[in-house]
Order: structure tokens, then sequence, then C-alpha cells
């Protein structure tokens, strides 16, 4: 079990000057005395990459409204992967205000997005269609890159969470709760949602400690094994002996390891060069059935839930439409006082610009140690399934303090 | 098309005595004036049958406190299949007004549920372990059986909607909105819906007519085909250049006849006697895929949602919390006035009481050369697959009207 | 007690020929075989008058893409009380199904419209303005014009409901919640709702019986008193002692003869010639106060909520969105067909052509000899104020049968 | 305009140990590994006072839940202002894991709770009607107090936030999208919503800032003016000019000194020693009417909503019930480890123990310098009615930072 140390203490005050510096300390964002583009000049490309998550057109709706009412800039362009949308933006007829003023209110993106390695070159192409890199170049203008890392899961390291992430969680509840009801309906009934997470069990775990209704929550950052002692057929006969019915939450890349075929070759690595996984929750519910048909002679009723595209597809709720406004906040005022590179959230609650290289050389994921976890597990009483000294041996050291404030600026 | 004939008149009034009797009537559902059973004599036994269905802890409850209020009934059984559940009710403990008074406002049912033809016997067992049929007998008591059809896919013949599906339709929308914002947001996406319908199609029908976002509704009732001129994926191939994306809801028995191993053996054939049906949604969306990838040399990105377990364990909306009432509170009132073997529903928006052979000696089918249909292609502009000759041919003749009203009374 | 004569019977079918004429008939909507206006003739005007409705989005959708895609009509036009709104309507840019496809999804209606005596005038003026009626009188056309009675409170007569009217009690049942939670989570906690319904209480009525948290439901059909036996208060004490809180409903129009300074005076008749209602939640609310305050020494925790507008303005519900498709057909198929001066409505589910007259000549009203009174009232157990024989005495003579069907054509 | 210092930089890594102490830190909240009570003779009460807030529930249910599984102790008993309310807990029926299961899907308390100063004599007398006190002391018993603070208006120092608070503010949206529909479908239609909010404008400020359909927000901490030059009637019109229609968000608590009859007596202080507000909203629509029709002959429709009972009675969302748990869990862990006399919440993000007085001591508020308010007024357009130094005048100095930890265990 995590015990705090009698000694520990948290600060009420985080944000420090650049003298008392001590440890890690990022850039604190905002908006800056001294604007280095000149709000005319400017032109900002927006472009969303990647799956879907709650909050992208609340976000482009942010950086088209903040650009105009901050700044002044009134040449935003959406780059679109295929071709213009609708109506909504195109060279003679660029982002503004009025166009994008009710965007925040539908899912999706009102740019065309899709994971995959062609991204890059089309977004290339579609800036140079436009003229926008000749320009820059016969200018010698300077370019500002700012990233807002787009991930439902939350696997984005040092900043406090992902936008999205608030939104995932709470509609998680409805396909968590939907099989619930299932599972009490039925003689052993056994409700299996699978929930987003290739890396990391965040939305599996937040969902399963705000619902109160899940036996079982697999993610993976914790290994687990299905037969013998200890295992997951266990404790689901146990769970099915003490209440006639339980729920399983396990995360799109739980166990991955148990798979059979887990071998790494190119046909299951898709566009985006992420490694295809297989459906966890399909041969899991699969694996039970098994099991439980077979070798046990239980009739069980198991249900099948997969709500990640209708998550992914929501509106962001309220609190996630704030946290979008900082984050794009954020991003624009550091572009304009001239800093590259960087990508913008909180750090311990205070908005922060953070050098790219922190967020993408490790992932964010749940330390099974830690008291998150051991929260969740309290909450559905699940086993361990291995030894805290075995856990222990899976973690490595995860180090990365060093004492200085990155500069920034574009050169 | 379908045309009205211009001499096509509505009659406002359609209660009529006995005396004027011409073609098919039912009796009134409604309280009669002399009650048959006397009410401190009464043991009501509920039982529910099947897959999950909004409503069904409405009617429990309704059932329940319309017995205790309309006729001092205060002896209600649940019969579960299993055990007991929760301390909701025992033969000491009877179902009262008091225990299952929020039941309503919770998905799923309060006694345990299962498709299953072991159903009847435990039904039998149970009603036998509380000795009531024992007493019946000795006592040459007289039994009323009503049924209130549940199902979700609304094809019980002669009454105007199951309960149920209001709400059904109204959560549809969710997964078709989903897969709507999936599709716009993707270079020529794709959504596919599988919503509920074994035989009739609608669940699928109502909820394209209501979201209006949907490009192609498949139904058991109108058959297609894939390939070649005028087939699917002609179609599809057609809204993508001319849209960039596509919605396509599915009835889970549409097509069926084009699923490969479409033998009926006793491997697929379910508990409850029904044939299993293959997965038609994940049939399709691998059929589209491959066509696409393999011989259009055309990138899709196609999203299967598949919401079935998600809709049918929400609470019942309000229309059908109301519905509910009523069709319990015809139930009761049957049952009182001593008729037996009949179900209740509105036909033509009156309650009645319908000799169960009504219901069961044909299923409620889209006609598909009748006007909702028509709607329902208007809406979507989807092909018609086949031309009305063809269609009319797969039409059988529907005649059963007969100038009697018969009787329900136990003998 | 309501009773059910024992020879009633229901009749199955319902739409009959001219031939079989016997009581009041309307002439069946539907597309008819001979079509009367030339398609690209036809200059369609849609104009939406009075308060909020959900569902009136719908219904300016369903027009403008029933008459584009199945009669090819494509001059629409939406009358804007006060000047063109956004960039949607306008005599060279006409309404057409691209530019209204997603306006079903939003609350409200995309012209303006407002309770008020104005609109014919300006409705006039805005025809005008458009040079429409100078030609059609030039030209010597003929215009065909027809209402869809757009009214939450379901006072319609003829026809089985009216749009919106579903959705209203679903969303009413998130404000009797409230109520509920407010009243238990206090010490003689009464929570007050008042719901739309100025001359009927089927909102209220509706809603009670869907929520089955109410425990007195007061419409404007049922008269009731305050002090003494019998009366409110006396209630009220009977539930507090009984059950700790309580939720009461009240439609708008209920108790008016009740309240100070009810003679109408040109000062609360409101600009469309309704006579303005005093606000009877906030009256019988104070009354409550008072009475147990003053009177009772009792300490009563009372929640007054008016959630009308918000009811308003919700998007309509899947079952509301198909009901506005079937009213919009019916209206284009009438229309074109030739036939002028009526509305359209389901009478006894088949969609009917009703004259004007038929549906301003009275109101539609709770009947509360009726049954579903009967059936709200013993959900709720509260007091009927009046004996049957004082209330019957107050229901007159509502005869209006006669043996016609009406003549709609366009002379 | 705010600015941030380009030297500012956030610390990463915030939980230090004693020695490095500077400014003011508090003692880390979370298991300690010495328990300072034996489980077995644990009492533990729970009692929930003032208004609703979402998440009480959860907070009873995870309360109980963690003290049963983390600790073993059984005896929690819920003090009930007047009486046991169901059958949930009593001396001999202490609340359990099973019976409290459900209660966080439910809005309200599971006890009575009610605004007032009988408050604190009643918990003493259900304590002592309980034996509690007594054994106490005759066994010289050591008690420990913790609080968790309730309050919906987000306005305790300190900590990040308060729990409900998240929820009211996803809740509220539903209430101004409402508004702005209304104001949208008639000519200069003015929606007002009025929030809660008696002397922090949180809720009022983030619903804003999460809708973007709010042209005017007021809160208490923002003084505002109607009439003349830069007054909200000015910017009124101007707005009703440019776009036809808006939306003003009012705080319970603005322009409190603006309404009549503002002197403070016993009449307007209620139960709880609140001062009790005149109903601003009320106020405010009436003041907007009366200027237009009377001063501007301008016909405005003013639509005024308010929403508190129906946000403050909603089940806390997923978000809230995380938190919830990690504030009970952190309540559980401090005082099982001995201390009293402290809350718990977020500080940074880092759970801590904070001493009574640290949030008795003032109230949280929206700084009206500082940079989400600047957010909120560019989101909004809002003029800003006094200038930055009249602003300047009306803040003091808010300094209350010292260099020690307060030692919070029981002596």
């Amino acid at each position: 079990m995590y015990f705090v140390d009698v000694d520990d203490i948290v600060a009420e005050k985080i944000v420090v000057s650049k003298e008392s510096l001590r440890g890690t300390h990022f850039r604190r964002a905002g908006p800056r005395q001294k604007v280095y583009f000149e709000s005319d000049e400017v032109h900002a490309c927006i472009v969303t990459c990647g799956g879907l998550c709650p909050g992208l057109n609340t976000m482009i709706r942010e950086i088209v409204c903040g650009l105009y009412h901050m700044y002044g800039v009134t040449g935003v362009l959406g780059i679109e992967v295929r071709r213009i949308k609708r109506f909504l933006c195109s060279k003679h007829n660029p982002l503004t205000p009025k166009v994008i003023n009710d965007i925040h209110k539908r899912g999706g993106t009102i740019f065309e997005t899709s994971r995959g390695g062609h991204d890059t070159s089309k977004i290339v192409d579609s800036i140079q269609d436009r003229g926008i890199n000749q320009e820059i170049r016969r200018r010698g203008l300077k370019v500002a890159v700012v990233g807002i890392p787009k991930t439902i899961d939350n696997d984005i390291p040092v900043i406090d969470k992902s936008f999205g992430f608030d939104t995932a969680v709470e509609e998680a509840q409805r396909a968590i709760t939907a099989a619930h009801v299932e599972s009490e309906s039925t003689e052993n009934g056994i409700g299996v949602v699978k929930l987003m997470g290739r890396h990391s069990g965040f939305i599996a775990m937040y969902a399963t400690l705000a619902s109160r209704d899940v036996d079982c929550c697999l993610i993976p950052e914790s290994p687990f094994y299905l037969e013998g002692p200890g295992g997951l057929f266990e404790y689901i006969e146990k769970r099915l002996n003490e209440n006639g019915h339980m729920v399983i939450v396990v995360a799109e890349g739980a166990g991955q390891e148990l798979l059979s075929g887990n071998t790494c070759t190119m046909d299951n690595i898709d566009a985006s060069g992420n490694k295809q996984l297989q459906d966890v929750g399909f041969w899991i519910s699969q694996k039970i059935k098994d099991h439980f048909s077979k070798k046990q002679k239980l009739t069980i009723n198991l249900k099948y839930i997969d709500p990640t595209y209708m998550i992914c597809a929501v509106p962001s709720n309220a609190s996630d439409n704030v946290y979008c406004t900082l984050l794009a906040h954020s991003a624009i005022h550091g572009a304009m006082a001239g800093y590259t590179g960087f990508t913008v959230g909180p750090v311990n609650g205070k908005h922060s610009c953070i050098p790219f290289q922190r967020i993408t050389e490790r992932q964010n994921k749940v330390v099974i140690t830690d008291r998150m976890w051991a929260r969740c597990l309290s909450s559905t009483n699940q086993p361990s399934f291995f030894s805290p000294k075995q856990l222990f041996a899976k973690i490595g050291d995860e180090k990365h303090g060093d004492n200085h404030v990155e500069d920034l600026a574009i050169k």
C-alpha cells in the first residue's frame, strides 16, 4: 500500500521568478508585453491531425477568435486534408469569428482529419498550394509552430491532462451504466466495456472511479492473466457467485501481450505508424465465454459494448470548453511572443509553455504503484494479479529532473 | 409511387357498439362495472421474458400500483428466473407500491430475464414452489392470463406500437449522430450503424426519418444487393463522390439471405427458438471495406457502431412511461373483468383487448409499398434496388379481416 | 368512476370510401395522382407565428425538403417578421435543402417569431415587398393556404396531438425531478413546478403521469380551492405528515378564477389577443407559504420552478421529428392537390386534411370525467375538490357530429 | 490588460519535504503509516448542512465505503435533521456500502438538509440522542472533526475548486442555450439567466466562458451601473442594434448595492445568517423592460430564466464523482491519522489538509484584474463599466502568506 510521507507538504505558491530556480520549471504561458509579430502580417494556419477527440472544434473556434479579438489577426486558414469543406474556409474566404461562431456545439472537426502518414505531405502540399511557404521564404519571414497535444487518452506527460479527456470519461459512463443494467438483468450476467487507451489506462481508470459499477478494470500498465489461481477467470467466478453479475472495463491496449499473434509486422502497423491493436474487448469476451461454457459448464450471459466512436464524436462538455479556451489562448500568446516549437498546458494548474521534446520523450502512464490506481483497485475489489515486488520489477527509473528553463524563442 | 385515393376518408369516431359491426373489431379496454375476482383473493404473478426493452420496470411498477390502488390487490409476486433478487420480493414479502416506487427511473428489469426456452419450465417451477397452482386446483379457482407484448422491434401486428419503441428510436439518434460526425471528419468517411430489428425494420426506418443524417437504410423487408448496377456499392461510390461521406443504417435482420452460411441449423437457433442472425453490421462493413480497398483502390474510412445494448438498457422516456401505464391498466381491468388469453394495446389510438392468436398469427412488418417507407427512401435518396414489380412479387396476400368480436371471457 | 360499456368495440379499419359515410369524416391526407399546380411556377412562403415550440425548425426543413424533393419546387421563401436573419433566405436566395439541412438539430426557429397582432400585417407587408401578391393578381393565380397548428399546449381539437407536445412532456420531467429532489432533501419540502397550458392541462397531466413524482396536478379544466375541508391546504398538510415532502404541478391557466384582480381589461390582453394570465405558480407558492408560516406555524421549505422557456427552446425529440415530417408532407400534398383553408393532422392515427373552422370552433381540453384524468388522479392520490355532480354541471354539451366531408378544393 | 512577467516560471514538482520550507505550505493528504484510531472503536457521524449541491450523495457514499473498505470501520451513522429518512440508516442499522451503493446516481442528499441556524443544535441533539457524546466523555475518547466545504459557488479560498462546481457549470449551459434560442427567435430578444453566486461570480464566469452565447456577464466582484454612457442600457442598445438579440448572465449577488431597500435588517437575514439577497434577475429584467418600453419606445422581448433549483438538484457528473472520492479519502485518511479541525482539498492539484481558519478567514472571489475575468470580458465584448484605476481602488491587499505548516494533530 501507498503511504504519504508524514512530512510531505504542498506549496501554495508555485509561480516563481527565474532566480529561485530549483528543479525543472517551464515558462509561464500568457500575454507578453512585447509582441513579436505584426498583426496585419500574420498568416495563421490551423491543422487537426489524428482521430477525433471532443473539443477539436472548440479549439479551432478559440484560436480563430483569440487571434482576431486579442491581436487583430484576420488571416486565419484551416488546412484541409482533401478539399475545402462546405463553405467554411478558403484562401479568399478566411476563417472569421462569425463563420465559426457555433462550431463548438458540434462534435468532430470542421476540417477533415485522419490518422495516417499521408497527412504531413498533404499538409505541406496544402500550404504550398496556397503559396504560403514561397512567400515565407521570399520575404525571410519567421514561422512559429505551436502544437496542442490532441489525445483523448490523456497520455501526454508534464501537463495535468489533455483536452477532451473529461468529456470522454463523462460519456463513458453511459456505456458502463448500460453494461451494468444488462448484466443485472440476467443470470450470471457479465458486461464488458472496451474504452480508449492504447498505452495508458486513464480513461478506463477514471471512468471506473466515476461510475462505481465496475468490478474489474484492466489497463495496459497493469499486467494480468486469465487462468489459474489469482487469475481473471477465478475472480469472475467469485464475483458471479457473490453477486450474480459483474462489469469489466478493459482499456484498448490492456493485455496486448496475451493476445495471440502479437508479432508486430507491417500488417498491423496503421497509417500513423501506430501498432494496430487487436480488439482486446472482443478477444476477452470470447475467452470468458469459452472458459465458462466449455470448461466450467456455467451458463453466462456476456454482453460486449464498444462505445469508442460514440465517445469520440460528442461535443466537448463545459469543462473541456473552458479548458480549450485556455489552451488556445496560451498557444496564441506564446506564438505572438515569438516562441516556437512548443506545446502548452497546465503544470500543477498553472498554464505553461513546454518544449516539444518534453512531451514526446515519454508517455504519460497510470503509475500503478501510485494512489489513483490504488483507489481504483479499492473501488472494484479486483485482484492485483501480481505482487508489489513483481510489479515493481516492471517499472523503470522515471527520473527526468534537471535544473533549467529552456529557451523557446525564435532565433 | 403510392397515391391516396381521392375518396378515402378517415372516421372521427371509431368506438362503436356491437350492433353496428362491420369489419374486425376488438373489445375496448377499460374498467368494467362488474368485477370478476374478489380483490382479497387475487394472487397476481408477474414475469418478464426475453431481452431487455425500455419500460419493463415501468410496466412492473404500474401493474403493482394499479392492482393495489384500483382494486385493492396486495398479493403481487414477481417470478424470478433464478432466485430472489435483492430484497425486493418474496412469498412473505410481496411487491408493494412503496417497494417499487422508483424502479421506472432505472433501465433493465428488477427481475432477471433471459432469452431462452428454459424460462417456461422455470416459471412453472417457480409458481409450483410457491404452492400457487395446487391451491388453484384444489379450490377450483379460475386464472386469467394476460400478456403485454414486449418487443423493442415493434413487430407486433394489430396494435399501434409496442412499448419501448419510442425510447429506442430516440436513443438510436445518438449512435447515428456519432456515425455522422465520424464520417464527416474524414476523407471518404462511412459510418455504419446496426440497429435492432430481426424481422422488421421499424427502428431503423423511424431512426432514419428522425435523424435526417442517414444516406441509406437497409431493412429485412426490403431486399438489396451489393455488386453491379443499382447495387449498394455503386450507390456508396456515388454518395462519396457527391458528398465525401455517408451514413448507413442497417437493421439486425437485413440482408440475411446474402450472408454466407445462411443455412438454418440447430447451431444457430438460440435458446428462445429464434434463428441466430449473423452480425450483418460487421459483415456489411467488411464487404464494403474489401470492395473499395481491393477492387476500387479507394481509401475509405469506415466506422462501425453497434449501439444495441446501450439502447436496450436505457430507462423509458416520458412518452413510453405514460404508454406503459395505459397498457398496464388495460391489462389489469381486462383480467379483473374475467377475460383471459389476451393482450392489450391501442388500435387506431383506442386501447383494446386482443386475443393472443391475433398477434401471434403474423408479424408486423414495414410495408415497403406503403407511405412510411416511401418517405424513408425519399429522405435518404437511396436506390430502391428492385423494381416495384419485383417487390410486389415478394408481398403475399395480407387479408385477415372478418366480421366478429372474439369472446375473451373465462369459461 | 368512469366505466367502459361492456359492448364498446374498436374498429380495426377506419379508412373508408365516401359511400359508406356515417358520422364526421375528413379527407385522407397524402399524395394525389392529380397535381393542381405546376411545380416550376410555385412560390411557397413559410411563416412561423406565436411563441416557440419544439419542432418549428424541423417543420421548416421538411416543408422545404418535401417541396423540393417530392414536387421539384425550388422557390421557397421564409417570411421574416423584421428582417432577413443571417444569410439564410432572401428573394434572390431562396431556402434550399442544402441551406436548411441541419436546422432541425437546433431549438427555436430560424425565422423570427413573436406573439402579437402585428404579425398579420407584417406578413402581408412582407409578401407585398416581394411583389408576390401583385403577381398573383396580375396573373390570376390561385393561392393555397395551409396551416399547421403550432401550440405546445396540445389544445387543438380533432387531431390526435400537436407537434412539440411530446418533447415538452419529456423536457418537463427534468423540472419535476429537480422539484422532487429539492423537496425530498428538506424538512416539509414542497416543490412547485409551473408548466405550460393556458386553457388546457395536457402537458401538466402527461408530465404528471410520466414522472410519478407528483402529488398534486392542478389544471385549468379542473377547478379547486385552497382553504377548508377538501381544499388544497388540507391535502398539503396531509401529504407532509404522511411523507415529509411533496411535489405540486400547476398548469399556467389553472385556478385563474381564484387569482385576485381577475377582471379582463385591455391591460392584461397581450398583443396576440390572449388574456394575460397572472403567474399562478408564483401566486400559489406565496399562498402556501403564507398559510403555513402564518396560520399553521409550520416551517415549510417551498421551492418554485418555472421551466417554461427552457422547455420551449429545446430541439424536438425523435418522435416529434418524425411527426413533423408527416405533417409537413400532408400539408404539401394537400396544397399541391389544390386544397386550401385547411390544416393537417392525424385523426385516430390516420393523417387527414381538416377545414380550419373545425379546429378553431373549439379548444381541445382535458375531459375531467374521462379516463386519462382519472388515471392522473389515481397516480397522485390528490383530492378531486368537487363532487362528480358539481363537475358535471360545468361541462356543456360537446356534440359536433354531422354527416359530411367538406370540400377543400380551390374554386 | 494583464501581462505575464517574462521571467515567470512554473515549478513541475511542488511536493517538498519540511526542510525546504518557503512560503505557506499545507500537509499533504493521504494515508499515513501510523493510524491513530482503532477501527472497531470508531463511531463516524456524517451530517450535511446548507442547500443542495451536486455530489452530496457521492460524498456520503465515499465516506461510508472508504471507512469500511480502507479501515474496516462499520459504525457509520448519518445525522438527520428531523427523522430517519426511509430505511436507510438508524442506530441499529448503520450505513453500509451495500445500503448506499447507488445513491451517487441521484441528486440531492439522502439526509435532510436545510439552510438554517437550527441545524447546529439539532445535530448536537441528534448526537446526544444516540448517546454518542456521553460515551465519548466517559471513556475519554478523542474526536476528530473534518469538514468538506460544500458550496456550489466555489467561494472557498486556498483549494483549487469546490465539489459540485463542475456539474453546476455544465448544467448551467442548458439554461444559457435556452436563453440564446429564445432571444434569437424574436425581434430584440433578450435572454436573462440568473446563476448561483452570492459573493463570487465563478459559476457565472465559467458558464459564460463555456457557452460562448453570452453577451454580458454580471458578477458580484465587478460593479456596474445601468444608466448613462458606458452603462448597461447603452450596451444592450448597442448589441440589439448590431445583432438583434442578446443573452445576459447575472450572478445571484451581482449589483446588490444597486437594488433598492438594500439595508440589511433582520428581515432579510435568513436562518443561516446569510443576508437574503433580493432577486437580482427579476429586478434587472424589470429595469431593462421599463427602460426600453417607457424611455426608449423600443419593443424588446425579454425572457428571464432562473435555473437555480434545477442545477442544484442534478446528480454529480463523472468529474465531480471522482473528485468527491478524492476528497472523501483525504478526509478519512486525515481523521484516521489523528488530525482534527481541518478541511481537505487540492492545492495546485495536490490534495492537502488545511486548517479551518485558512478557509474561513476570507472568501474565494473572482479577481477582476486577473486573467480569467479578462478572458470572460473578451469572450462577451461587454464594457468594463469602470476604469482599471477605479477597479483597483476597490481591491484591498490580499496578502496572507506566512512561512509555516500548522499542526493539525489531536492533542
